[in-house]
């Protein structure tokens, strides 16, 4: 049943009502989200069996958040209980030309202090096709990196295709320290996600500069072929993100495959929530390769999905196949649905 | 002091916050509308003596009805008590790619069961100088369009103005049906109105294509050329939205009228609620109608006040005769009225 | 330790929420705001050492407006505790094409009964450097206009700079008495601060129609250039705003000085809340000033402080120097902040 | 078709919402209420046909509440339109030990403004036979206090029952005007109603102490005595308030009638919002005195609703004369209605 | 790992905040329940295996109600999906001497037009030891009745225990009519849950007047007596509800088994919500059931249990084992835990 | 002007709302608390100068606690930053039978790392009083509790009262280490706080059971007498409460000074908020003993101070000195004060 698995940190997501800031806040709307939990959701909402697997300490906000997981129809029972506490963040929601902010309170959380051995990944993985893991939980610890890595090991071992998304967070860590960690998981990663920094910031590399008008594509292109040269990919996929503001982005993708890119659709978004766009990219894309989807319509997959995720309060992307089929489609009027 | 009479459906309108999807909601915002019902309170808004009539159950829900449009200065003296239950239907608002999604739980609700012979309608056009109708209520079931049928017969005999808007749900009957009922419904119509797919939705009427830079504009005009041939309408109006997205639309109208298409000035605008535009269109219509504006300005206006509608929560269009008159002259500005 | 002194009115704010009109709020939002209270916020949270003196009744609702400011690090000690009741005011927020509507409750407040001699100017100023007031206090009543005055006579014997934004409400005042009490109040007056209205409202000036493509900059120069020639200011600072709906403005400000004007740079702004644009723009001006940037630094500062107000709840400017800084640094792009 | 027409002024009200203190209150809860419109509500609701006049200033505060009356049911056609503001009042819910706290700010308010002459009484009082108004209206101000007057006295030409609750505010004015103005309006009043401390506020009169076991009782019947005495009444009806604290209060009624006292049943009620209770006794027994109930059973029914008013938010009473008639026949067990 | 299996009908619950009378509400407190929804969900909570049968329209609402069903615990893998509408109530809080108020609106909801044959109920059974359902369920309609008996010769063949709480609702079906369905469904019950008066409305079994001190409770093991005697159950539990007000009830409850009769403690319960809280007794009565408690324990532990629900929100009686155990020791203090 | 020092920790407070369980909340409610800060404002809301020292991370979350504090009049000037998160803790509301639950997250906290030395005593003691900790503070970690004794030596050293409240919680250290800690630190205490448990948790001190009717008082008033005998304390204060569910308590207190004990009033309180009750209580005791009151005024005041506590929605006592005298005088009837 369980087709997908995924491993990382949910954390409880406590955002101010509207456009408050921090300080005007006389409450924090509760949800809950994370880079990998985000992606099991994601998959479940589009019908595809999916476990999410971390570590949460036995109290009430836990058990909120696997309740809220069980419910979307993520298969939560491989969670393992312990830790003291749970990690959890503050989202103030931007506009226009003022960002988003978001302040982490994660550290020392349950998985931080995760030990390798006390999940059963060769169990986890019993029947399931696909691992997916972001760059985001080795960062948590060098705990949390080994059972990055020892989960990578049974995955293989167990057949089941890998995706990372590189996911760099600057205040879990160094560019070194991650270099040197995602550098030595990569071996197990069959495919990889990125944003447009990501490669940089990890890697260090940087796609080269042409003389052309095509410019800013082809940079990506090269990325994408640096990184596939270096790790050995199957498939990277980079999210392209132009910034407009806060209210308003524009949003595609392109996914590099047997030496060929193929760029997504564009589209003009105006933003209700923009945390968990790249982790529903990530579920798109999953979602299109289980499905045996060619490279186009995978990424295009991956961008419609994405891209609705922006209209859709909370880190979830909870939205259906049918809404991504329509997009992808070409209906983006936004009419009515009676 | 009754000028207007409208008949249909009012239903409680269950909204989910925000942008939350159905199923992210711990509440649901209560409010009512439905297209007839929006009309009247629109007229009473711009200061028209406007009455409802509707059959509705003994219980709170529909006394909450009953006092809002009480409140909002629309007659409910003739609303008809009796039936099991109060349509209803939920609301959850798009944005940018992701459309607007309505579920009517609306069968067997009272107006549904309402008999021939239970309004008095001569009584209820008693000094009244116009009858509204649109393309729902007699697709409520039989004896609704019974009754509408009714109505349209006795408003004639007291030589009100009657008009309709042909409003097509697909949820509530065929094509097929739509057209034989509709289609004999007509003879009673002075004024028809229309978005710019129900005429083809329920007569198969589609504008010529025609080869030049004008296409569209030209398209509409056949429409109401071929709805005016074979009706023998005074007035023909087709609301023209544009669907950029769920966020944001452009907005206009057109009036025919003696073979000549009048089109409205075209707004852009940035969409907060677009329940009840349309209603909003043909309120503004009948008010300009009533002031005896000549074409040009009727369609100005009623394109004007479903315009500001769509900056409106709920299906009603809250605004007055001077912020219309304010937008008709061009004022667009949205400055801050101090 | 206090380096500014601002003089006015501070409100109770009553907001419908979301954009709900007046009589649809089964609530109103509850904050504080008026013209000098904003400019002593705004410069609090930059750092800057601000006092804001009003008059208010002996209530909890005055207690609510005096510990927000005092929270939020304006001093407050200099308040004069009188009168039956605070000012009020109401507010609608717009969308589109629809404009946002003010209506204010506030004749007979505490503070438009003050009396001259009611406050110590002279140890208000004590170790001051700049004293801030607008339009809006004279326009109260004679006896505030009176105190304006004094304030002003003392400011400058005290050796600060005086700065005054315009601020013509014509609900307060006639053209006709706004022009001789301004006028006589301007000989105080070092860094006069309007919109694009305010100069032709009060004083009657216009900017010169020149033909030719710059014609609207050049019109706003021109106004400068009259100002200062009539009054002796040693800078004029004007807000460009262009009102394309409400819920989109185009937004700059000029400042002019030693004959010369300069521009800052324009911003598209998605707006949140636009009431206390202009006070967040003499708040920046006023930062800038006191750390001693030369006039485009001073524009641009202004201009970017106020741009970020649009985004935020509520009269107050909620936003740092170091948000202020990146956004004149080019940073418009809204990406989260982690 | 209205029976009962009531004087007086209605406000916004402004409650902080649950038990927050003023200065926690993000956002006030919004109504309306006042003693005279209360009693309108209240009788509308039961069925009565009730008329509500005031005076109010043309704004959309004032709109909303006329639309609320309207939609309760009260003929709102009398209300005179004028003045600058309407009176609003902001209220604090108290538990336990802590009162609930009533922070009005009325002055100025359009009907503390209203000139004799303003309302044509003759034509309001056409087909009615009830007048009710209380002792708030007069200490509004002297103009109201002589529109008061003119009220009765067209009232009692018209042969109406005028009845008048003395209402004793000690912030609108001092106990010897109150003596004065209400001393000479008592002599058009029918039936008098008021609290336990009225009567001594206003007039001075204090029920004799008695040395026996049911000194209370007697108390108040005695004071009903006196009031009769001195003022003619032919009816003196006393509300029994137990304050045990803000949550919990004994409840009960006395009318007086013929030298009879009659005393209603008691009960102890578990407080939502006790604003309002007072005005819900006066309408319950206009109600039951409209129905020709004999004096014990009119008590009775005025205490009823007036107990079941302390269970609804707000001024006003929205309860049914079912739900009364349960509570009289001795159902005040709460059980579910389903 | 399924052991108890529920059927009946999950309804969505909109309920007005606070005590908000149904005009009064903005907005609808959304939910889920029904009688056997919330025995299912009750037991999830206390660590039993849970399954609940219904069935249900594809729609967003009914994906809501499973979505929190699953989440909680339940097993929904049988739930049938079909039919268009899913059956709701409106809830209205009462206080003090004002009742609650619940107002259906289910007919022809989903489960209404249940067939045979549509739920496999053997494989249901399957590893099961329990079946309950409630009178509510065969109140539905003909078919859904034949689909409880349906359900019960599959339990009894696969040798489960069987439950019914007799749940008497009039508006559904009249005493005759359930006189007759549940008399011929009462062979397969092995415990028969009633309240104080469900007995008589269905099958006219009064308790015998007994002329001591003890009466009430003597009446209730009368009524048990007589129901043994007549249907052969092996015990009869009887919940017993003293309604002093709406806001404050009695509570216990008696189980009567081997010609016993077993009372628990009495409790004197400050009522949150107390709709659920004959379901939530029934659920502790199979808790303790299954634990294999002896008789007097297992009506503690019911009782406790539902206690607690009457300071839940919600129909769901969201409570843990160790919160019950607590309370069935004697800890009612409430004290805070930390 | 500072006559009062706190020092401790100021936690976030997330609150469901009502009376939600954790896995209910849609949004948690913000504000801020903790022991000692709860004593400070409660101080400043009396009109006494009160600084709360503390250690906070250098965070918008931080920022919104001193804001809050300082808008209520306590002196942050001397609040360390550094560290990098604040503590904070969970709060679901109880009723009736069901306890209030806190759950906190507070491991790692600024303050659980401050160092000795960072905070300059000397200088924060400079013109005070009073300096006050509770027994939480040094159960946060041996740095915090090296602190609280710095802080008491350089208390005595300026000649401050010091007063200590036991407070014991069990989740920060076992008994041992507590009594260990704080027998040591009792050396500078001269006015010992504690609850009916703290000293037998912490010192194993009970009181001895006499047979006579006034038994219990008689074992509080020996827990003091042996308090004093061990540590020399001036006086002892213990809070007296009676849990009779989490709905309703009693309350009252005892104060014990020169062998003699005096017992205040007892309350019986509704309850809307207990958190923060005990500290309320030595609030009221610190200011009486400020004020000069002989011992029993000092314990009435300190008791009806903390009986208003527990109307009041949040961690700190928001009520004035005028609130608590009414109280004392014996005005408890909660009628509403206009």
């Amino acid at each position: 049943m369980v087709e997908v698995v995924t491993f990382g940190e949910v954390m409880m997501r406590l955002a101010t009502p509207g456009f408050a800031r921090f300080a005007q806040a006389p409450y924090l709307e509760l949800s809950y989200g994370g880079g990998e939990a985000n992606v099991a959701v994601s998959l479940a909402n589009f019908g595809v069996g999916a476990a999410f697997v971390t570590r949460l300490p036995k109290n009430d906000m836990a058990d909120g958040a696997i309740a809220e997981l069980r419910g979307l129809g993520v298969d939560t029972s491989h969670i393992v209980r312990g830790g003291s506490r749970m990690g959890l963040y503050f989202l103030e929601s931007g506009a226009s030309q003022r960002a988003s902010k978001v302040i982490y309170d994660r550290a020392h959380s349950a998985i931080s202090e995760i030990e390798v051995g006390s999940v059963d990944w060769p169990r986890v993985f019993q029947g399931a096709r696909w691992f997916h893991w972001t760059g985001i939980t080795p960062a948590l610890g060098d705990e949390p990196a080994a059972v990055v890595e020892e989960a990578c090991i049974a995955a293989k071992d167990a057949g089941l295709t890998v995706s990372a998304d590189l996911n760099f967070r600057k205040k879990l860590w160094s560019r070194d320290k991650a270099r040197r960690v995602m550098g030595s998981l990569m071996e197990y990663v069959d495919i990889c996600i990125a944003n447009e920094e990501d490669a940089e910031s990890i890697f260090g590399i940087k796609g080269a500069e042409v003389n052309t008008g095509v410019i800013e594509r082809e940079t990506y292109v090269d990325v994408a072929r640096q990184l596939t040269e270096q790790f050995g990919f199957k498939q990277v996929a980079i999210t392209l993100r132009e910034s407009f503001s806060a209210s308003r982005n524009g949003w595609s993708g392109m996914l590099y495959q047997d030496k060929q890119a193929h760029f997504a659709q564009h589209y003009d978004i105006t933003i209700v929530d923009r945390v968990g766009g790249g982790d529903s990219f990530a579920a798109g894309l999953i979602y299109a390769a289980l499905q045996g989807y060619e490279a186009q319509r995978m990424v295009e997959w991956a961008v419609a999905a994405s891209a609705l995720k922006h209209t859709i309060t909370g880190d979830y992307n909870r939205v259906t196949v049918e809404e991504v089929e329509n997009l992808v489609k070409g209906d983006a009027s936004g009419r009515v649905q009676r």
